[in-house]
């Protein structure tokens, strides 16, 4: 089976484009005992990767150059050598951007049998799913009653994270890019206040839709939105640190919030975090995201892009708000 | 009784003035049923107070117009009206900067009778003592073998709370703003590292002085020193945000830390606090710090100025580094 795959070849200054990459054609070897074939039908672009792609040490390492742009992807097993993993069993994997793979199966997590929308895995019920959750119980700590504010709502995290803090009982207001993105999240996802960041002054929209201050907000943003959230918390409010994706291509420093120390007087504690951290907190959230998106408690969708040529596209996309939702890139179109 | 009291007159910008403030003289009346006068000999300056002179709402409410300058004192009752309290007896309030008044006894604080040393009651066994104490073992969650970063270090917060991180198996580093306290913090008490910020490259003297990072920064004065700190901490650090004083005198917002965003990938938190969230932990604070001044495991230190005509000046003097350790202004010299 032949396999295309998407190499970082040299480390982006600002929006990555697309010299920085190659797609490189590899003929995948069948499996040897323990190994599967498999071949990919979803791939995830994510915010995260842009931190990899430089020559930093963070969390994750950075990428190698010449190396396969890692993260989750979504796939159908094709060929077996391991007695637990059948052909058109779906798997995920973090092996990134490429077409199809051969690896020790031990490697792999398979996706339960009634995965019918195996996409989801990547998003709702992936990664960004559980950052959501996390990010709104574990570091959020939201109670009933509370104002929470989420910038990014629109996104794959974002979404998911009011839609978890309306479940437990609080009022939600979330800022995305557009018009359209703001009707949806008011709309369909029960958002309690929505406005559009691009065409709104932010301290204004914030003050407008939080009345009553904010007591939990989850930063996707940073920068002017995490400026404006400290302006409007309450005493005791709690800072979910997820990102700042404002700040991600960037090639000079940008200044933080000049209203930080506004943390002290309102005993604000603001909490960075990364999914990984909570790996334990996997079983409870598939169950409960499981039952809220099968009861419609929970809604998400999911932006694709088809072929893996148009990966680097589909990820310069979250950085310019063309996703809404998950973006996904599509193999099986 | 005749009594001196600095009121606040006008709304300082910038460094506060002289001509912000007035000093009245009062005739005291005698104490009624159940009140005490008392006069003072010690009076606290403390960087708090700078924000209660805006007129913004924040945990204290502002200073109003023509008003005493509000803060802790400690005197002795010279009239009582109240059983439990005699003439001699040391009592430490909140009317602040007066020579004396008479009030309910019910608003005061008998001081131990062992109080050898009542001046420590406004610095290390007071406010500012619990601040440290509860900020660093509270807040900062301090564990042996840690590295503990305090900026103002030979500040009364400071230089307790360097203690008490030692005291607790820390290896301990402060920054300050001379090379006489420097030298104070590393030879009198038991500081592991120590730095003058004013004449060194804040990020790389920080940078030698903490070669494993930083677990637990306990920041006084923010901005600059909150971005070096970032810089270095470690996975899970934990920042104690007690105040920012290098900006308490600013007149146009400062920019923050621009290096916030490393706090997702370190999973570091930074916790706003006030001590008065910390009542319950006085009878412990007391206790350990009482024993911990006996045996000469803490030391501290204290800076005089003689008259309430100098309230002002020794209040200024918290800005630009005049004062070692607690900052008191004497009546009783």
């Amino acid at each position: 089976m032949q396999s295309r795959e998407v190499h970082l070849v040299s480390r982006p200054e600002g929006l990555p484009s697309d010299d920085c990459f190659e797609i490189v054609e590899v003929e995948l070897p069948a499996p040897s005992a323990g190994e599967v074939t498999v071949r990919n039908r979803y791939l995830s672009v994510d915010p995260y990767m842009r931190g990899r792609m430089r020559d930093i040490e963070s969390y994750s390492p950075p990428y190698e150059l010449g190396m396969v742009m890692h993260g989750a992807a979504v796939g159908e097993v094709v060929a077996s050598e391991h007695a637990d993993f059948a052909t058109g069993d779906l798997v995920s994997s973090n092996f990134g951007w490429r077409e199809g793979y051969t690896a020790s199966a031990a490697t792999l997590s398979k996706l339960p049998d009634d995965a019918d929308r195996p996409s989801y895995y990547l998003g709702v019920l992936g990664m960004p799913g559980l950052t959501a959750y996390a990010g709104t119980l574990d570091v959020g700590r939201v109670a009933e009653g509370e104002t929470f504010f989420v910038s990014g709502a629109a996104g794959a995290v974002g979404s998911t994270a009011g839609q978890v803090a309306r479940m437990h009982g609080c009022r939600v207001i979330g800022s995305a890019g557009s018009d359209e993105k703001v009707a949806w999240l008011l709309d369909e996802l029960g958002f309690d206040a929505a406005f559009n960041y691009r065409t709104s002054d932010l301290d204004a929209a914030l003050a407008e839709a939080a009345p009553d201050g904010v007591d939990v907000y989850f930063d996707n943003v940073g920068y002017d939105h995490l400026q404006a959230a400290l302006e409007r918390m309450n005493p005791y409010g709690r800072v979910a640190a997820c990102g700042s994706i404002s700040g991600y291509n960037a090639t000079d420093p940008r200044p933080g919030p000049s209203n930080l120390s506004t943390i002290v007087g309102k005993r604000v504690t603001i909490q960075g975090f990364i999914v990984s951290d909570y790996a334990d907190r996997r079983p409870q959230f598939l169950s409960d995201m499981r039952r809220w998106l099968g009861e419609g408690e929970v809604r998400t969708r999911e932006t694709f892009l088809d072929g893996i040529d148009h990966a680097v596209e589909a990820f310069r996309g979250l950085f310019d708000g063309s996703n809404a939702g998950k973006m996904v890139v599509r193999l099986d179109a």
